[in-house]
């Protein structure tokens, strides 16, 4: 699905996308969502996640700030929303760092039916068991191309592996983003909200191929362009506020979209 | 109170705000409280509720993110606030979404002497027992009116239901405050920052009557209205930090808001 | 070292910076921290802080948002990072409000090897163990100077007390700081984020001594009185994301701190 049809139809069905994320960038990412049309919804307790999963459209799983009570709840959530068959898109954060991450990644791929991972070069070259390297939760390193591609063959879904130029694969084929901003590097969480953003395109979609997920990262990446090219923008910190604006923007006027989009095939070995 | 006269007493006695809150709105929360003129003050752990409470001079309850804990360190706050004669304002986030925030928000109504209930529509008519559709935390549809009327009779306590048209209700009398502005409801968590604005109020007023309500939500939309016409907005993203210079400019020249305060006394069948 | 070859290093080495912080002003402490130049996480899990503390270069310990967990995790991460031997910085947030707050700070002090104390006049003055009025998290009253002083030589580290002038002792000599804008002072968490600072600089200093930590402040003060100056700052609102744009500026090109900065030593009785 194109960028401008997912923006009209998030307008038109307002889906709810729930979230069990990070508390460092979980503001962000519930503007983010907000912006694109969608709404966000936080909850976390393993007393309702289930029922809130049982009401959303798209299930949004960030690992940024763990801890084991947190990854109950993410199964539990997990597990609703496989049965009512929405997607469920997952954040590695700073996978690799730590072992916690490490394996709670893993376990959550292995025990969830997971529709779209999408994380920076260093989290998906770790997933896809390609050398990384991950400080903290910052990628230093890695082909983001060949990490996308192996991870999506590795793991069975849609990955995206997200940089100057955001890098997505299905397995079979494998397509490069090149909307963006460099000021979007320098925000904490622009990362989990180009998750977010996943998660509204998924949830109007349907299914969350390549293609899709490629659209929505297009998407986002044209926003920050237009926010970047602002007025008073003269760093991270003025690009922020403009960032949302230019979301809300063109998600209110999809056809702004039109020759704006940056998608391109790539051709796969 | 009237609104002016409020923001004198916040300047002159900084009352101290205790907040048990959501992580995803907190931010903007501390922030207008602090540019509304008082201090804020987050404290969450069984371990320090009451001691926190105890220094406080209004008490405010968000159940946005629940959790069990939070749960049982919200009535222990909330015993020590009616034990200590301060107002306790509640929040109730996305009540009727889950069963775990219906039941909380019935038995903190309950257990504890709550003095103001601030929702938008949908959670306040789910309180009322009306129909409601609430998704996630957005209200998405409601006669705003009588729900808080019908609210404010059932539960006993005053009702704000906020919206377009803020209505505010003590079961008696109804009153409407038409001050607001549309980019107020793209921006996530600027119904909590209005519940923690009557915090604010009710903090210096005493009691926290439909009057002193509607003045702290008036205050709060007529600084909506002034971000709104701020050289730059252009967005939800670029108004939220002109709305925090507008409540502060307001709070720091309460006169300013002579003649733009729309609040408006309904009859009542 | 001084701030302009402070700013070098953290450029060059891009240090991580671990910290274990409050859910208020998370999202400020990490801009801010990005803004700067080096590298936030933030991991509280008992399952995870040793190995992250094991990764980073310096280690924040703030207790704004405490419960009894993040105590247990503070002094796993404390502990690997005194074996490490990576600065420990501490902001004893509301200390001197509740007990639980100021057990826990004193826990920490003792257990830990803490290299650097940052937080306002009437925390430190309350670790000091002299007369202070704490309401909440903010400090009202105090001697800011001697607080900094006597805490520095009871607590055998160093300490400064951030306000409208920065004190920094290391119970020999002590400093004082004076550049900063009182905007600061009305954004939440702007005390928090120095103390994020004064880790970056740590990180990269090897030892975190009194004039490390004053060129830390002054830097950061820098960045307030630039962001102050600003097009279009009209309020505290306005202010933040301006002052993320000036840290950034100031840290791109340390040169343009030269004769800015306004450190003094202070004779000590």
């Amino acid at each position: 699905m194109n960028a401008q049809e997912a923006l009209r139809k998030i307008s038109d069905e307002k889906p709810l996308v729930h979230h069990l994320t990070n508390y460092v960038t979980v503001n962000l990412v519930a503007n983010v969502t907000l912006s694109t049309g969608a709404l966000p919804v936080m909850a976390h307790a393993a007393e309702e996640v289930e029922e809130m999963a049982g009401l959303a459209s798209a299930l949004v799983l960030n690992i940024g700030t763990l801890d084991p009570g947190q990854i109950e709840s993410m199964l539990l959530a997990g597990k609703k929303a496989n049965e009512r068959g929405i997607p469920v898109i997952l954040d590695p954060v700073g996978v690799g760092a730590t072992s916690l991450r490490t394996r709670t990644a893993e376990r959550l791929l292995s025990e969830l039916d997971v529709a779209v991972v999408c994380g920076n070069a260093g989290e998906v070259a770790t997933l896809a068991g390609l050398d990384a390297e991950v400080r903290g939760v910052e990628s230093l390193a890695g082909d983001a191309q060949s990490a996308a591609l192996q991870a999506a063959r590795s793991l069975g879904v849609t990955v995206a592996a997200t940089g100057p130029v955001d890098y997505v694969s299905d397995g079979g084929s494998a397509l490069a983003v090149s909307n963006g901003h460099a000021l979007m590097g320098r925000v904490v969480g622009t990362g989990d909200a180009s998750t977010s953003t996943i998660g509204c395109f998924a949830a109007v979609a349907g299914a969350a191929g390549a293609e899709t997920v490629a659209q929505a990262l297009a998407y986002y990446g044209r926003a920050g362009e237009v926010a970047a090219g602002s007025a008073g923008v003269e760093g991270a910190g003025t690009f922020e506020p403009r960032f949302l604006d230019a979301l809300a923007a063109l998600a209110g006027d999809p056809e702004s979209l039109d020759g704006n989009v940056r998608v391109e095939e790539l051709s796969v070995g």
